[in-house]
């Protein structure tokens, strides 16, 4: 069985690290891949008007997964699309601080369980008058009940014994109101131990106790800030994969973004991206090659080389081409 | 000159650290405090049905300033009624790292300037249908303007050279948009320098490099994020005052809530109510005596008595008698 794969590699160190991660997949001799390969970005937009043609949503739309590497200033453009595309009601960002790195927080083990379609980022927004603004924020209770279900079945199987719910519920009483005890009834009809937390002072927890975390379920903006404070504990993006779950189609991307200041130079760090194509391993059901993926960056993050953002002065080929070699 | 100064200590620690507090301010020879006191909170909740009573709310209207310790699960309906009050528009956070604490990042010094009155916390949410809820999230340009200005005065009276505007206005075009913009705006009018940040990356950055940063200017939901993140990174909310700055009026706060779990054990740390209190020091006008008080708490922090918070076993009153000591 032949898995067809959609590549976009975007703008920026995407171009870099893209390439780096359909070689490591190419390099798994055990699963049969077809890529096809889509444009998206700032660059499409200069050129054509739009930075994601329909083109390149048919491609992940039609695609068994796809890949994306990262996007510069048209950013929300192209991945918010991307992910109504794929039809992703959960992102999935692990923040794994590994031992051979010198971490904030060394005992960071977290899964961030992020809701992927409302919140804030159903982009209702009005001008009301001249210089009031409102953005509607939408919270329903079946999103949230498929993201509570999702972030409990995904501790479970991961051996996760900690799942926090988190919220802001004492502000936006009917929203996280409904979000929070949505999540708490899944979590009881489960059977589950879980905690809840006000996102906020969750913020403070994870940044000095991180090790008495595991999965975390929140809503969209909320797990937007809280996997991005965990990528700061574990040593910063360079080293964060994450999955866009839809119900039969899915979409991988590193957590970073085009970083405009190193495109170009070749030394992007490709560990994000060939963690996210783990990802991918795993959601087609190959968890054996995943592991062995992870296995390949994590021997190398030890090893070497290193590139320049984990203090090494190694290349974006320099470092793929050790991970290959560990594969 | 006499100042009046309304005291409403609330909840659980709130009735601990209060009170010394108050021990700190009379101790202050040369500044002359009237003291009146308003009850809030929970308990006042159980037995009136009402967290916030009229006689309260008018106390703290009518006073030069007021502290307030904490509420518990009241928490929203005591603190958000009482910032609009006191015609509170700005939040300010200090989040230092005191050199003998064992800070997560020991090199932080940060302010945040949290605009205070709108955001998601207008309070304005519906249920649309069964199972649909919204929250309008406000931004106006006179809130932003006001904040962004607040915030640009206080980093050049201050001496911090780093201003950086937090916003997520690449998903919240309008709202967040409008925020960005009208702070760039104060920023050029005054010639300052500053920089901007998406608040997902600033969280990242601050984690990492809280050395980076100086004055972070936050519409009102990320301010409440960001400052606990900051809050983790010296050492907790023990540690942590907040000024509630009005036109004419201000209310001074620990950022810590009511902590349940130790009230009533007379450990609380009463470090951040001092330190809140020195804030309404600064406010009123005496500086010196805000230093004075400031230096006092620092002292105590390297010799102890230090509270279990802090890894000491030194009780409420033991550390508020070191600090009067050391005024
Ligand atoms: C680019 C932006 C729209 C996006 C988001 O906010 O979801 C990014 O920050 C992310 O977390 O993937
Ligand atoms: C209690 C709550 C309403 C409050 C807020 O969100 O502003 C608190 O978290 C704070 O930061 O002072």
């Amino acid at each position: 069985m032949t898995h067809e794969i959609a590549v976009i590699p975007g703008d920026g160190i995407g171009q870099e690290v893209t390439p780096a991660a359909v070689e490591v997949l190419e390099a798994i001799e055990t699963v049969d891949f077809e890529f096809v390969e889509g444009d998206a970005g700032d660059a499409v937009e200069a050129e054509t008007g739009t930075a994601l043609p329909d083109a390149t949503a048919d491609l992940a739309a039609d695609a068994d997964a796809t890949l994306f590497g990262a996007a510069g200033e048209t950013a929300a453009d192209v991945i918010l699309p991307l992910r109504q595309v794929v039809g992703s009601f959960a992102n999935v960002r692990p923040a794994v601080a590994y031992p051979a790195l010198d971490a904030v927080q060394p005992h960071t083990d977290l899964v961030f369980i992020r809701e992927n379609t409302e919140g804030v980022y159903k982009g209702i927004e009005s001008e009301i008058t001249d210089g009031v603004t409102t953005c509607t924020r939408v919270i329903t209770e079946d999103a949230s009940e498929k993201i509570a279900e999702f972030g409990f079945d995904y501790a479970r199987q991961n051996g996760f014994d900690d799942v926090t719910i988190a919220h802001k519920a004492n502000v936006m009483r009917q929203t996280d109101g409904l979000f929070l005890e949505t999540a708490e009834e899944v979590g009881a009809e489960r059977d589950a131990e879980y905690d809840t937390a006000l996102m906020d002072a969750l913020a403070m927890h994870l940044v000095m106790n991180p090790e008495d975390y595991g999965v975390v379920i929140c809503p969209n903006l909320a797990g937007d800030m809280l996997s991005d404070l965990a990528a700061g504990l574990v040593g910063g993006l360079g080293l964060l994969p994450s999955a866009n779950v839809g119900e039969e189609n899915a979409l991988f991307e590193p957590v970073h973004g085009s970083a405009p200041d190193i495109a170009g130079e070749g030394v992007a760090n490709p560990s994000a991206m060939i963690l996210s194509a783990a990802m991918l391993l795993d959601h087609l059901g190959y968890d054996e090659e995943g592991d062995r993926v992870r296995d390949a960056v994590e021997t190398v993050l030890e090893a070497g080389p290193r590139t320049p953002d984990l203090g090494g002065d190694g290349t974006t080929e320099e470092v793929t081409a050790a991970i290959l070699d560990a594969l």
